[in-house]
């Protein structure tokens, strides 16, 4: 059956990017500590590679929040293209969570990136169409998990726990009242630990 | 070697104590699901039983913030001994954070409770000396924790991560700077993941 789930790697005292996030820096300073465990796959332990691995699969489409696909805010200017290349890693619709209009953007590789100006709810929406019976990853960044949770749509939460502390940034979970959930796997790396959780409803 | 540790339970959202905390609701609201895995000798887990068994191992002195003691801000009145009856759990001398002071209070079974009103750092040194060869643990809360860890003096920090978010509370690792830890134990149960973090100095 079809699953909404969000992956993503946080620290330990809960932010998901550090601070001033910007095009030199997209995840914050210090935020890209958070990802040092699947960045450099030569000397990765297994389970870290498993969990790479895994980072994609099964997945029909995503829906993203805006400063993950990019670091212009206000309307569009020049041809923004995301931080992945000609070829993203996706290779499925990608709808973008936007409040400045922009024509669908088809990538190398299966991935179109749509962009959606009604809200989280518009967005998931054709998301779930697209994916069929596939499912549907919020890919990041904390406002648009947050947005997912605080909506009780997210069916898996997949932690990579790390353990630094930021200090600042971009917080996952705050906003999203008080969901439970249970643990269905905890995978433990040398440097990182990965925890999937299912919702309780 | 003498080491400083602490241990706390604490949610997905990193909070070691829910909203409202009161003298009938000593954990804040919602606080007290974090500790239901060592509440109920019964029924609970093998590895819950193991970690239960090791909160009090291998201490000589403990430090503890005023708020874990009691429910009683400002100057001391009545007779208030700690929530834990006639005999605590601790069987040391206890070192209690507090800006107003109090004579020392002997417990059975070894606990003595000393108010320390010069501030953590005095507290620590005195709790260092009471335990000579063993350890000195930070009992909490969460402000006690992050005093020691702003403090840079913490060697091991042990989170028992409860599935549940609170929302509000009493929140870890807060003001404590950018520490990086090492992952020294995992240790998974059915409903909570305890994860026994090195300092990296």
């Amino acid at each position: 059956m079809s699953k909404v789930t969000a992956q993503v790697a946080i620290s330990l005292d809960g932010y998901v990017a550090g601070p001033e996030q910007s095009e030199e820096n997209p995840i914050g300073v210090g935020g890209m500590r958070l990802h040092d465990w699947h960045r450099e796959p030569e000397g990765q332990s297994a389970v870290d590679a498993e969990v790479t691995a895994r980072m994609l699969e099964g997945n029909g489409a995503y829906v993203m929040g805006r400063n993950m696909f990019g670091p212009i805010r206000g309307p569009w200017s020049g041809d923004w293209r995301g931080w992945w290349g000609p070829e993203p890693p996706y290779h499925a619709p990608v709808f973008v969570l936007t409040h400045e209009p922009r024509e669908s953007l088809a990538m190398e590789g299966g991935t179109t990136f749509h962009f959606v100006t009604e809200g989280f709810d518009a967005a998931l929406s054709v998301a779930r169409e697209a994916a069929g019976s596939l499912n549907v990853a919020i890919a990041g960044g904390a406002s648009a998990i947050n947005q997912a949770l605080a909506a009780g749509v997210v069916d898996e939460l997949f932690l990579h726990v790390v353990p630094i502390v930021l200090g600042a940034g971009a917080r996952l979970l705050e906003g999203v009242g008080t969901p439970s959930f249970e643990i269905a796997e905890v995978l433990s790396a040398p440097a990182v630990t990965h925890i999937r959780y299912r919702a309780v409803r």
